[in-house]
C-alpha cells in the first residue's frame, strides 16, 4: 500500500472556518478546497489552543497547551526547552521547513543563557520555532521597521516596484486620489484594489515559492513543508480583480443580538468596547471590509488550485498528505466583536481538511469529532512512522479517525485558552497580569468560558447553535457549569512538564530496581533482600 | 546597618521537623540549633514541595513547584531551561556553590538537543542543578558502582581505611560478628556503630569541606554556600560514641491508631503496604533504627556547634545569613508508614530555622506563618539587592517575616506534590502512570489529600494534629472539601510556564504600542490612527 512520504501543512491566517463553500458559505465558492474535501476526511468541529496568532502557532508547533508552553500572547518568546515539530520529525529523517508564517519569536535571553550562538545551526532552529528556513515571512512589515526588510520586499523592487518597502506602498496600499496612496492598514480603503499585480501579490509569491522548494529538492521525499500565508489577516487589501468579486448579494449578515450589548458578564463587555469591536460593530465598516476578505479567500482557493495541479504534475500528489487549516478565524462584526480573542465559534473554530494519500482511508469523509490543534504534531509523527510522546505531545495522532475509526476514549471536551493581560481589557476591569485568563471547555453539547476572578459564560450549542444566549448566569445549568470547570480542573492539574522520563520507562519500573542497584531501602536484613531479588525481576532502574 | 554579604545553606536529608529540641523533642537535646533559633527565627509551618528527596530539591533549587519544573520523582532529570539559583544569583554577583546532596540528574538528551557541552562551565552548572560544585557528594554509593568513585572514598583511603568502596565498607558497615562485616543498608544493623572513626564519617567530613571552601576564599564575600548533609538519610549508621546515647527512656511513642490499618482509603492502604511502611511498623524495626537516627541528628547539632564557632572565628558570623532546614521528614512508623512519601508532618514538614544576621529583625522569633520551601530561593535574591522574578519564581520572599511583618496576602494555603508511578503502589492499584499523582493543600486547620481517581483524605489539623482521624469520606465536611479542591484547582491553573516576559513588562503595555510600531488593528482611517497616538503615550513594546 501506498505511503506518505511528505507533508504538505498548509496554514491561513485569520481564516474562519465557515468562509469557504465545502464548510457552507452560500456565495463564496472555493471549489479547489472543496475537491480536496471531496478526497480526504473535512473536520467540522476542530478547536485552536488559543484564538490568536502567536499561542495558536507555538501550541500547533509544539503539540502542547499554552499553559504548557507558556508562550501566552503573541511576542511571547518560546521557552528554550520546548520541543516542535522539528525536533520530533528529524530524528524520523524528515527535513521540516517553513515557508511563510510562524509569529515565532525567539528566546534569546535562553540562548545567551545557554550559550547557543543564534547564527548557529541549532540556535537558527530554536529562533525558528524547529524549522529549517526556506523562506520566513511574517506578513507585517510596517514602515517603522518592526520587521527587517524581507525577501518578499526584494522580490517586489526586482518586479519594479519602488520605495524603501513595498510590501506597505505597494502590495498593501491603494489609491487615495490626487496621486496620493492610502494606506491598506485603514479599513475605509478595503473594498479599493492593492497597488499591486495580482501575481505579485503575497498568496501567490508564497505559493511559488513552495514550487522553488519542491523543485530545488529535486524530487528527494521526506518533507514537512509548512506553507503558512498571511492573508486574509490584516491588512484586509486584495489586488484586482478580487476586490470587486463580492457585493452586497454575497454578504452574510453579522451574528448578533441586542441583548449581548447588554451582556452582564464584565469581561465580555470589554471585549465589546476594544477599539476592533467597536469599529466592527459599524454596518459600513463590515461592508467595506467583506469584499477584501472574502476576495483574499478567493485568492487563496485559486492558488490552491494551482498548487495541487502543481503537485500532481510533479508526480508528488500519491505520496504527500496535504493538511489545510488555519490559525484562528476572525469575527468579522459577529458578536458585537471584531478581530479574534474571544471564544465564539467564527474566532477559535477553524477549517481542516486533510488528504491522506494511503489507501484504506476514507475519501470525502466529514468527521465531527472533537480534535484540537496539537493533535497535528502527533500525526505527523505517526504518518511518519514514529510513535508519538505521550510525555511530550499532548495531543492525539488523528490517523485512525483519517481511516473512519473512533479510537478509544477520544477526547470529550476541547480546550482553549486566552490571556487578555496586553489588551486594554486588563485596565478596564483593573485586573493584575496573572488574573486575565480566559479558558473554553467545550464538549459535545455545551460551551462553558471560564473567566478567571467573574462568572463563567455557558452556551447550549444544540439550541443555540450561534452562541447568543449566555447561560453563564443561569441556575438552570448549575450543573452543567459545575461538570465542565472539573474537567477544566483535571485538565489544569496534569503533569504537562514531566517531558524528561518517557511513560513507557516509567511503567517499567518495579520497586527492586533499586535494590538491583545496591540501594536497600527497608529491608531488615539479607534474607528480606535475597527474596525481593529473587521474587522481583525487572529491568534495572536508577531511583 | 549591617549587611548579608554571604549566605550558608544547610540542608540535612529526612530530618522530622520535631527532633530538634528547639521544635519540642524532649530528649534529643540539639542546643547549637537551639541557639540559632534563639538568635533568629524558627518557622513551625514550613512545608517542602514534595516529601521526597529529588523533587522537593528540585523545587527549592529553581523556587518553582514540582508542577511546574516537571522533575517529579527521584531521577528525573531536570528539564533544560528551568532557571535555578545560580541562575538568579549569578547576575547579582554572587558565587552559588555546592558542598554535598542534590540528588540533581543532569538533562544529557537536552543538553545534547542544544549543543551544551557537559564538560563547558555552562554544561557543568545545568548538570550540578546550578551550582558551582566545590563537592558534589548524593551520599549513595552502593558497591554497584551506581555512583563513580566519590571524593570522600579518596579520603577515607588516605586515613587508612581500605577497600574499594569505604563509603561502605567503613562509613555505612557494621562489625557482625567473627570478622564478618554487615551492611548498614540492613536495619537490624542500625544500633551498632559504624566501622569509622567519628571524625572521618560523612557529616564531620562535609563540615570540614565548608571550612576548606570558606578559607580558599581567603576572605572574600559573596557567595552562597549549599552545605547538604547526606545525614540522618539511609543508611541509619552512626559512629560510636553515637549510637548508644539514645536508649529505650528517650525513644518517643509512634503516633498511629489502630483504625488507619482499616482505612478505606486505597492509596493510604497501598502506601500502608510498601516495604518500608510494613517494616517500620515492627517495633523492634524502629527500636534499632532510633538509635542511629537520633544518633546522627544529634552528630548534626555538635557539628553545628563546631562550625558556628568556624564562622564567628573568621569574623562571618554578622554579615552572612544561615538558614537551617531538612528537604523532607521521615515517618519512622508514624501512621504505619516508613520512609517517607505521603503527607502526614512527619513526613512534609520540616525544620527551618534562619539567622538573618541585618539589625532590625526580630531575634528568638517563632513564626508560624505558612511557608514553603520554594520561598527561599526568592528570599536569597532579594537579601543579595535583587528582585525576584515573579513569572520564574513561584515563591515569595521571606524578608518581611525575619523582620516581624506578615506581609499583605501571605498565602493561606500550603501545596505539596507525590508522584507514586515508580512506587509498587501503581502496580497494586492498577493506575497508568499518569494517574498517580497526589496533592496536598493545608490551610491554617485543615490539610486535604487530594487522590487522582480516588477521594480525598481531610485532617482537622485543630482536633486532631496528629492526624489520626481521615474526614475524607464525612459528609459533614464536605464544604471544607469543596473549598481546598477549588484552592487546587487555582493553584494548578496558574501560568507558570509564562516565563519569558516579566510581569513588569506585561503591565507597562498599551494597546496603543503596536500602533506606535505602525501595525494598526481596527482602525477606519488616519483620524482614528492620531488620535489613538494622541490620546495614549506608552512605551514601545513590539506585539
Amino acid at each position: 500500500m501506498s505511503e506518505v512520504r511528505n507533508v504538505l501543512f498548509i496554514m491561513c491566517d485569520q481564516l474562519r472556518y465557515d468562509y469557504l463553500s465545502c464548510y457552507g458559505h452560500p456565495h463564496l465558492h472555493t471549489p479547489h478546497l472543496d475537491q480536496l474535501a471531496a478526497r480526504g476526511t473535512r473536520f467540522t468541529n476542530a478547536y485552536v489552543q488559543s484564538p490568536v496568532c502567536g499561542p495558536s502557532r507555538m501550541s500547533t508547533y509544539t503539540g502542547r497547551y499554552v499553559l504548557s508552553h507558556g508562550s501566552v500572547y503573541n511576542g511571547y518568546p518560546l521557552r528554550v526547552g520546548e520541543l516542535t515539530l522539528g525536533d520530533h520529525l528529524r530524528p524520523l529523517g524528515i527535513d521540516t521547513v517553513l515557508i511563510g508564517k510562524t509569529h515565532m519569536r525567539a528566546d534569546v535571553e535562553g540562548m545567551e543563557r545557554y550559550g547557543i550562538p543564534p547564527d548557529s545551526i541549532i540556535g537558527a532552529r530554536l529562533s525558528e520555532c524547529g524549522f529549517d528556513v526556506f523562506e520566513r515571512d511574517d506578513g507585517l512589515h510596517p514602515d517603522s521597521g518592526y520587521v527587517p526588510d524581507p525577501a518578499y520586499n526584494s522580490y517586489l523592487r526586482e518586479r519594479g516596484y519602488d520605495g524603501a518597502n513595498p510590501w506597505h506602498s505597494a502590495a498593501n496600499s491603494v489609491a487615495a486620489g490626487e496621486g496620493e496612496s492610502g494606506s491598506g492598514w485603514f479599513l475605509k480603503y478595503s473594498n479599493r484594489p492593492a497597488l499591486i499585480a495580482e501575481e505579485d501579490s503575497e498568496t501567490p509569491y508564497l505559493t511559488r515559492r513552495f514550487m522553488d522548494f519542491v523543485d530545488a529538492r529535486q524530487g528527494k521525499d521526506g518533507w514537512l513543508c509548512h506553507l503558512s500565508f498571511i492573508k486574509p489577516h490584516w491588512p484586509y487589501i486584495v489586488p484586482a480583480p478580487y476586490n470587486t468579486m463580492y457585493g452586497p448579494e454575497t454578504w452574510l449578515p453579522p451574528v448578533r443580538d441586542r441583548a449581548e450589548r447588554e451582556t452582564s458578564h464584565p469581561v465580555f463587555a470589554a471585549f465589546q468596547n476594544s477599539r476592533a469591536a467597536r469599529t466592527f460593530s459599524r454596518d459600513d465598516v463590515r461592508e467595506t471590509v467583506l469584499p477584501a476578505y472574502m476576495g483574499l479567500i478567493k485568492q487563496i482557493d485559486d492558488q490552491m488550485g494551482l498548487l495541487f495541479a502543481f503537485l500532481k504534475a510533479r508526480g508528488l500528489w500519491d505520496r504527500t498528505m496535504i493538511v489545510f487549516t488555519s490559525d484562528h478565524g476572525d469575527y468579522m462584526g459577529d458578536h458585537w466583536l471584531g478581530e479574534k480573542d474571544m471564544f465564539h465559534d467564527p474566532s477559535v473554530k477553524v477549517p481542516l481538511i486533510i488528504h491522506d494519500p494511503r489507501r484504506g482511508v476514507i475519501r470525502g469523509q466529514v468527521c465531527d469529532a472533537l480534535v484540537e490543534a496539537i493533535d497535528l504534531a502527533p500525526t505527523f509523527v505517526e504518518v511518519f512512522g514514529g510513535v508519538p510522546a505521550r510525555n511530550r505531545l499532548e495531543g492525539r495522532s488523528l490517523s485512525p479517525l483519517l481511516a473512519g475509526r473512533m479510537p478509544d476514549a477520544w477526547r470529550t471536551v476541547a480546550f482553549s485558552e486566552y490571556d487578555y493581560a496586553w489588551m486594554s481589557a486588563r485596565q478596564a476591569l483593573g485586573r493584575d497580569v496573572d488574573e486575565c485568563k480566559i479558558i473554553m471547555a467545550r464538549d459535545t453539547r455545551w460551551k462553558l468560558i471560564f473567566c478567571e476572578g467573574f462568572r463563567p459564560m455557558l452556551f447550549d450549542l444544540e439550541t443555540d447553535p450561534q452562541e447568543l444566549r449566555d447561560l453563564g448566569d443561569d441556575p438552570r445549568y448549575s450543573d452543567v457549569r459545575f461538570r465542565l470547570e472539573a474537567e477544566i480542573f483535571a485538565w489544569a492539574r496534569r503533569q504537562r512538564q514531566r517531558i524528561t522520563v518517557s511513560d513507557e520507562k516509567v511503567a517499567a519500573s518495579r520497586e527492586s530496581d533499586a535494590a538491583r542497584a545496591g540501594i536497600f531501602i527497608g529491608f531488615w536484613d539479607e534474607a528480606e533482600r535475597d527474596e525481593c531479588l529473587k521474587d522481583d525481576p525487572g529491568p534495572q532502574n536508577e531511583t
